[in-house]
């Protein structure tokens, strides 16, 4: 069995566990390499304390599955067959106890939940979460390959969006550009709605991109990333079209500073909290603490926001094979906003930025 | 209380539901035509049998729920709040013996069924989902509207596509030209990912479509839609790139004649596995039977797939306001596929079909 199967059966081991029963794409995906979105049908993997896996999924599935290097046992099933028979003979027929199952609770749906309990009557069930969300933490090296090329096709986006910024463009033909010239390199999926905001829009951390126009003395933001091979990346950039005021340049050598402060505390073995003071206190210092109103980032992996949390109050210390991003902001009502978010991955003894498009203020 | 309410309160009287649980943002939307989803965080409906309904959603969110039109009760939450306690202290404070719960048993997660459960140890659940199907199932004038435009957005983006096309250009470069245009007309989203496949990927009604380059003597086919207004289109066309031969020709004429006789066939009363035999029967005819796998549509609203499902075993009469899809195809393993789909409205007497871009066999 692969590293990570391996560690999550010694994990049901120790508890006492008779079966974990993991049916989110991003999990499955973890554990098998096999990307499966079967919307209403069933995909599933069961891991066992002591045996092999098993894959359950729709049976004109069962060759991409194997073809993505699944060697263990399979159930494909047809829609006239009844997934939740065939495993429960399947579970049945190596005479195991079953008293206690794991399953993902906020991603396990009732009905779902109500089959299982109907084929286990017995069973207690606990939740599987928390232990995939410290596995799936720790990066191994094949992923860190995967997520510098994703942070290299997020630099590309960024990169393609500034050389698209002309006087009266929306945001959305800003956005049409950037996507267009991704396409064209392969890629299928951005990792979350890319947004490019202008002038006042950049205030809201979570703004919505329209029909704005863009125009002189403006800030442009641009916040995307691209999915590759299951794996996400994240950027931001802001920049600054035509000439800004003092105020507006103030704020981005602020958020400048606190990023690469934010940045230059990674190393294995730093409390997560520290990653965010760091920032928050070059902030503060400059007298806007209290425009900076989001944490200062979140893991990236085959989630655009999975573990670690890099929020204040994480104690958590940072470990080898983290990969999070940095992105600290400062977002004042009518006036605008500025943020500069990268991706880093923590290596033995420091920090490796991932992506590496330029941060120094650009006048466009 | 609009009328979607109101039906749902009857509902709910009729058999005895202390009140339902409504969580899944496609629902909400269609309840309260307020459109959020906040991932993680809770956001959800309750209606009652005999009184008005109750929104629970992030503080954050509060203000817009009430600019969308909601006039009933809101519980915002900040991050700190409990939703669930705060929830049901509002439903104790109303005096109501909880006896039956009605929730989406395909959505609600495990974890929020143990919280629901916890607060109301007392009580049974089932499920709302086949109720609220077929609500939605029939479109009120509004919905028409918005459907209608949507179509035509659909249309635009076929257009823009075909005249996109060149020898060698990618499929995903066709979908991004596409996509851009779209963009600039203020297209926020795609009702599913927007296919483009060339070639013998064609045969394939679930193609993924990447770098494979137009050739002459080529099908093109183009599946898409958009989302307008939280409504989806789907609209497919296919076309010959260059001369193509009689065979493909005999193809795209079978299903022209076939798509053809399905609308033909739609009016009140009509059961709706003779919309599907309809098409079916052209296609046998010609001798394609066994290259026409799937159903002849799928009804359209809030989501791209919804009811009704248009299937040759579906005996539900056709009624007023019901629209869905007319989408047969032939697909001819090595040779290619042809698909031609139009989105249809049933009217007082009739049919109405929204999608216009022309059908006849167009060689580019």
């Amino acid at each position: 069995m692969n590293q990570r199967l391996q560690n999550l059966s010694i994990w049901l081991k120790e508890h006492d566990i008779s079966f974990a029963f993991i049916t989110s794409t991003p999990n499955v995906f973890y554990l098998s390499n096999f990307h499966s979105d079967p919307h209403e049908r069933l995909l599933a993997l069961v891991a066992f304390p002591d045996k092999e896996p098993l894959l359950i999924c729709p049976q004109m599935e069962v060759l991409q599955a194997k073809q993505t290097g699944w060697i263990y046992d399979v159930i494909g099933y047809s829609d006239i067959d009844n997934p939740w028979e065939l495993i429960s003979k399947y579970i049945n027929h190596q005479n195991i106890h079953v008293s206690k199952i794991a399953v993902e609770k906020s991603h396990l749906t009732m009905e779902r939940y109500e089959q299982i309990h109907t084929y286990f009557p017995g069973a207690s069930f606990l939740n599987v979460e928390e232990k995939l969300r410290e596995l799936r933490m720790i990066k191994d090296e094949t992923e860190i390959a995967i997520l510098r090329q994703a942070a290299e096709l997020a630099d590309f986006g960024v990169e393609t969006g500034v050389k698209a910024l002309a006087e009266g463009k929306t945001e959305l033909e800003v956005i049409a550009a950037i996507e267009f010239e991704l396409k064209k390199k392969g890629v299928r999926e951005m990792s979350f709605a890319t947004m490019v905001l202008t002038g006042e829009k950049t205030a809201a951390p979570h703004g919505v991109p329209g029909l704005a126009r863009i125009k002189k003395g403006d800030f442009v933001l641009f916040d995307l990333g691209v999915v590759l091979d299951g794996y996400c990346s994240d950027i931001t950039r802001t920049v600054a079209f035509g000439e800004v005021t003092g105020q507006q340049k103030e704020m981005y050598e602020t958020v400048l500073k606190a990023q690469i402060a934010a940045i230059r505390t990674c190393k294995p073995g730093v409390e997560i909290g520290q990653i965010d003071k760091a920032a928050r206190t070059v902030i503060e210092q400059a007298g806007y603490g209290e425009y900076f109103t989001h944490r200062v980032g979140h893991g990236l992996g085959i989630d655009v926001h999975e573990y670690p949390s890099m929020n204040s109050t994480n104690t958590t210390p940072l470990q080898q094979g983290m990969v999070f991003t940095i992105e600290p902001g400062i977002y004042v009502p009518a006036i605008g906003g500025v943020r500069i978010e990268d991706d880093v991955f923590i290596t033995k003894d420091g920090v490796e930025i991932l992506t590496k498009y330029p941060k120094e203020l650009q006048i466009i």
